[in-house]
């Protein structure tokens, strides 16, 4: 060993004549320090530096601190591509990785980043099950102002979304599919640094939750993944463009790690559908199972195409009549009853809204003034859940019976004192329904976006 | 409160029309998160925000993770001036603060960024006290590669560095001069801050040093400070132009805080005296106050001569000749036997060096090639550490009498077999000193930099 190389290893981290030399790669013996200083200095990181670093989260060998520091190096300095797979790869074999079930038939999966109004997954999950597609669906709860798939769920009586790996499997194979949480032995590095980040202001960086996303999707058996990007107001990404950005990069992720991928950038600055609210949202998932028309079942209905298309390998306007026609035959929602039975719901609820009971008390929203509604998803996505409805921290109780109805849609032209929408609750709490009350604006002139911002498919 | 703002406040720090809007404006209630958020947008923190994460950082509400990753935002989008004074005086009152004694005579104070082989403190001191000049100098320990003055101090059998308050003011009003370490209940949030920064590197910051040191000075009570920036290779700052804009910025944080500030930017190549380790350099720094001319007698007679014609309204010619007589007349010398006394140690060793042993064996080092010399003075700065001569981590114990002596200066035209250096161990380590021979190099072409960069004295 030379001296030169000598002294270099020494000065760990340090800039020498321009050479970023970090212990680990003249020695072998890595430090988080010097994977969190290489990173600060807008350096790639290596292969073998992620997987170290990862594993130390989720051994406990790296501390909370250093996972802070890392995370906004990365949020500040970013990543490349390629960082980022291995990143997400890392995370993924940390825990548990379920293998492919032998089962024929190709296994699809659809990943929301989280929205207001959004129950694509209970009108989709039948839907594609109806049509032959497999369904292996793993959904999470909800947390801010975003709602949950697994809490809604819960909305029918006895419900399990607590199935083990072998469950949600057999359930796969025997009845087309099955939606559950992901075990706690599942990609535990990513709940670690998820924990530190939702703390320290580090959420919103395109490879962190790009890894943190498809990390749990490395970590499942879908054959087929469709992810759906929200952006706008209600959504973590902003614009359009931060929002295909990061689609991008999730596909790519996941086309390098064997999975066919499409991707929707869908519009969050209204509610998608017109309920919010579990027992609400249920409510309308079934109803659009029954044939009501709106944006949720136009949502519904394009991923349902995208993924049947990508699934069964025929046309994509084949594949939208079969669902359309799975709807209108009614084979859509004889599926979700299987469903709730066999992950031990009462399944006459989907036959019955009065097991879906909305609370007690209703206040109705009435128009400021004249003229284009406005409505922000964000503020009723809070307001549902300061009423009790939602998640303010992990672990909070949910009053299922919380509901925000709309009456009226954005960009709808209202007259003052038109109801806009009604909100149900148990427990009165004035800011929550001044949060309410403060989503909705009248304006002069106002065009929502197009529902569909931009698709990205198997050939993109 | 209009509807906007009202939604504004549930956005917490998230964008909205290019306004970062953070909870703590609009409420009254802040987050860390929050300002934690803003910074990494690159947003100036309010005076509020930032005495409300300090007073956190100092009452154990804002979390380890909440620390680095707020360092990590700091350390990439940078502080303004204004930010950074009001981080260091927060950071100051985060404990105890010292009154200023009622005591007469203008008490100075000097602080290094930290070298290797500087004992100039040791000289300083007893030369400014001969020149009735009160030193209340504030002192460290060495960590890394980095000497401290107070276990330099400690190589006098007894000598006490841990004065109470009251302590440390008697004996500076009584003899003119002590030097200790602060009290654990002086800035407890830098104490934190720096135990984070140090394993989430994110030390490496102008403002945060700039915080970190001045705050230890606002909380001490001396009148005139000035500050030693080092920089190359054995110092914290790389280059000269960092170096420089670190001390500008602390003497503008001095000077609001009604201190008088001067800095001298001095350069760390190569070690700054002949010895290192804490016997061998307090054995030079004796050696110097008996008239031994080398770039330590050099750097602490420029330091004596700024700081006592600041201190004393005298022109810097007059207080040279002062210093220079100090130090001929022996007044010095009988000086630092006075403090030494005073803390509890055995003075005798001043005049007895038989008491300031030096370890059994040794290494001679000798020239590889003939040429000009180079030597690393970090190189050197960690082998001395490796072989117990210094701390790896906090609370380390310290062998004093290992020692690495120079035979020969940076710079000079040594011959192939010439002795350079000596090294004294009790502990063989290979690494170690396979580290002290790295250090020495020989090439065609190599002249060392001028000891001072830059000096900002009180009018700049």
């Amino acid at each position: 060993m030379s001296p030169k190389r000598f002294l270099y290893s020494i000065t760990a981290g340090r800039k020498k004549e321009g050479i970023f030399c970090r212990t680990g790669e003249v020695f072998g013996e890595m430090r988080a320090y010097d994977i969190i200083d290489a990173k600060k200095r807008g350096a790639a990181l290596s292969e073998k530096e992620i997987r170290f670093f990862v594993r130390g989260v989720a051994d406990g060998s790296v501390s909370d601190a250093q996972i802070a520091a890392f995370c906004m190096a990365v949020l500040l300095r970013g990543m490349t591509d390629e960082e980022c797979f291995v990143l997400t790869d890392a995370m993924a074999r940390s825990g548990d990785i379920a293998p492919r079930p032998n089962f024929t038939g190709i296994c699809a999966d659809k990943h929301s980043t989280g929205g207001v109004s959004d129950s694509t997954t209970l009108v989709l999950v039948p839907v594609l099950c109806a049509l032959g597609v497999r369904c292996a669906k793993y959904s999470g709860r909800g947390l801010g102002h975003t709602g949950g798939t697994l809490d809604k769920l819960e909305s029918f009586p006895g419900f399990n979304v607590n199935l083990t790996a072998g469950q949600f499997e057999r359930q796969v194979e025997r009845i087309g599919g099955a939606v559950a949480g992901q075990t706690k032995s599942t990609v535990p590095a990513d709940k670690r640094m998820y924990a530190v980040r939702d703390v320290t202001a580090t959420v919103d960086s395109i490879p962190l939750i790009a890894s943190s996303v498809m990390s749990k999707k490395l970590a499942s058996f879908a054959d087929v993944i469709l992810l759906d990007v929200k952006y706008g107001d209600g959504a973590f990404m902003q614009s359009p463009a931060e929002a295909e950005k990061l689609a991008r990069l999730m596909v790519s992720i996941g086309r390098k790690a064997g999975r066919k991928m499409c991707a929707a950038v869908t519009c969050m600055d209204a509610p998608l559908g017109d309920s919010i609210g579990c027992n609400a949202e249920v409510r309308e998932a079934i109803e659009v199972l029954k044939g009501k028309k709106n944006a949720l079942a136009e949502l519904s209905v394009f991923h349902s195409e995208k993924l049947a298309a990508l699934a069964l390998g025929i046309p994509e306007a084949e594949a939208r009549r079969r669902a359309e026609e799975a709807i209108a035959s009614g084979a859509a929602l004889k599926k979700l009853a299987e469903i709730v039975g066999a992950q031990g719901g009462d399944a006459r609820a989907v036959y019955d809204e009065s097991m879906l009971p909305l609370a007690g008390n209703c206040e109705i929203l009435r128009a400021a003034g004249s003229g284009r509604l406005k409505i922000s998803a964000l503020a009723l996505g809070k307001a549902c859940c300061a009423l009790g409805g939602g998640r303010q921290k992990e672990g909070d109780e949910i009053d299922h019976t919380v509901a925000i109805l709309l009456k009226r849609r954005a960009g709808d032209f209202v007259r003052e004192g038109e109801t806009v929408a009604e909100v149900y609750f148990n427990r009165e709490d004035n800011d929550a329904l001044a949060l309410a009350r403060g989503a909705f604006e009248t304006v002069q002139t106002y065009e929502p976006q197009p529902l569909v911002y931009s698709y990205i498919g198997e050939e993109d």
